[in-house]
């Protein structure tokens, strides 16, 4: 068979600086899709994949786990997809297929999961994100772009809108006002608003400054905004929580947040912190709260959050940059300074 | 009206140490009812608030909080009991009855409980416990001891019992079996194992050592032990149980405890500890898991859980003693030299 090409940026060192990298693409089989990239979104855990914060880095490290594309090869056993179609992938492309997780569309929690980039598939190559020309990626890990939905749109829903999606479902359809909060206003967070707020919650934004007060009250229409250092302004928000997504990926202390939670009220966990987090068990037994963890979300929820987006007429907050920008849209968001996710136009930059 | 005078032991200083002392009921309203004490439980919260470890202790504190009493005495509007009934009292003997929770079966998450002991009653009075002759209670906070059960049985059920049985309900009536681990051995641990057993469910402790474990086994049956910091038992277990029912009232690490849950496992904290507690994030997200509280039970689940114990012949197991031989119950207790549980024999004891 013959090898596929690709042209990508790699980081090559712990720098994580990224330059030009040429690749060949792992054999196609039956059930492949091969896909043209044309967006990739750009998120903290390509950086600290970058950097080897995580696991052992393999370089050259191809990053990008949100990835839209245009498929232009099928394998013969393929029927869900036609060449043309606009396709998206996330943080997964494969995992074991027999478990009871992947039985049951919760194969992100299959112990053999296999992701995007840095990871070892099962032909025994490297994974190879998003920053790069093409990606040969198995079927079952290929989400439908509805056609209404921008294609750059669709990239941040990916990994950033599932991680947001995934947990809230649980709060959809109730039949009283649904009241929740936002920790951290990023990748994960801004998309937690606009989802939340589409849902019918009354969505309150907690954040560690004011700066982007206006932004959440009247940009992403969240109802309430509390900084979280502000005693006054917490204390007037406690006990009124149904739940808060906690996206920060930096150490915070638990307590605080803890209060502003109803009876049976839920802490929801998206993004890991380096340190451990420290609470009072007080916190959570007088009140009968709880600290849970999600994980990105399933295929199957994948595919709805963008049906979600297409239906309620969404707009992603991106800003959209060419490859050769890569490295500095990086700088820019440890910074905190992009409203509110870079995205790639692979398929518009110089890649060869 | 009349004041009703009581006997009991109470404790004078921060020492805790316990001697006789005599009081004034409160005076009986319409919806009260007044008892005569038969049997207490002996509790650790019963020896932190006779140190003044918790908040303030109003001296002299008569403690006392599993009473099982019989009814001497009816308010005017009291339907519920007749005179001669054997009734129970828990942690808690008001609340506002106003509010979401107390109108949902939920008092003991009302902001405005009122604690069994070291609490202020609505007339401005002290509240005591259960260590004495007899006391005065709002019908709403007295269930009833049904007659399969021995009194004697049902104290330790009155606040133990019910914060174990309470956060297990949840797991009742599964189509698979459930496996749930107990953390810790103490009063609520081996009822906790009691229950889940009769639940049908698949039980591992999980002690801090190998004293308890023949206990366990054989005289509880539970299906498993494991001894926490023995790593090979640990990794044995690992991904294994759906719930941890946690009541260990002192610091202990949850990173190793979290992992025996498997995916969507629930880690249910019952016993207050004094410093923070620690997790890792990534310890909750990969695995969807959550760390839980809960708090007591409401009365319903406390009148729950003694239908239960009598419907399914359960015996508590307790060492029964009398009143001047409470402090060194409590000093026994503190040194885990009881199986399981002290229960006081009030009204056998010298009172007066």
């Amino acid at each position: 068979m013959e090898e596929r090409k690709a042209f990508g940026w790699a980081a090559r060192d712990t720098s994580g600086f990224l330059s030009p990298f040429s690749f060949n693409l792992r054999k196609m089989g039956s059930e492949d899709v091969v896909l043209k990239v044309l967006y990739c979104g750009v998120d903290h855990t390509d950086l600290h994949q970058m950097r080897n914060e995580i696991h052992s880095t393999n370089y050259p490290l191809v990053p990008g786990h949100e990835v839209v594309g245009e498929v232009v090869e099928l394998g013969s056993e393929v029927k869900k997809f036609r060449v043309g179609d606009i396709v998206g992938v996330g943080c997964i492309v494969g995992s074991c297929g027999e478990c009871l997780y992947c039985q049951s569309n919760m194969e992100q929690y299959c112990p053999k999961t296999i992701f995007t980039m840095n990871d070892t598939y099962k032909d025994g190559s490297l994974t190879r994100g998003g920053f790069s020309s093409a990606m040969v990626v198995h079927q079952r890990f290929v989400v439908r772009i509805p056609e209404k939905l921008a294609p750059e749109q669709a990239a941040p829903l990916l990994c950033a809108g599932v991680t947001a999606y995934s947990p809230l479902k649980q709060f959809m359809g109730s039949d009283r006002v649904v009241r929740g909060g936002i920790l951290g206003l990023g990748g994960v967070g801004h998309l937690g608003v606009i989802i939340a707020k589409a849902m019918g919650h009354h969505v309150t934004v907690i954040s560690s400054s004011n700066k982007k007060r206006e932004e959440a009250l009247e940009i992403l229409g969240a109802d309430a905004f509390i900084v979280g250092s502000n005693e006054a302004e917490m204390e007037g928000a406690a006990s009124s929580l149904d739940y808060i997504l906690d996206t920060v990926p930096a150490l915070h202390p638990l307590h605080s947040y803890l209060s502003l939670l109803k009876v049976d009220g839920k802490l929801i966990i998206v993004a890991a912190v380096p340190q451990p987090l420290q609470f009072d068990a007080v916190d959570i037994i007088l009140g009968k709260r709880s600290i849970s963890g999600s994980f990105i979300g399933s295929m199957e929820e994948t595919q709805e959050i963008l049906e979600f987006w297409a239906d309620k007429d969404l707009t992603t907050m991106i800003e959209m940059v060419k490859l050769d920008y890569a490295n500095k849209a990086f700088e820019r968001m440890e910074k905190n300074d992009v409203r509110f996710r870079f995205v790639l136009d692979v398929a518009g930059s110089n890649l060869e």
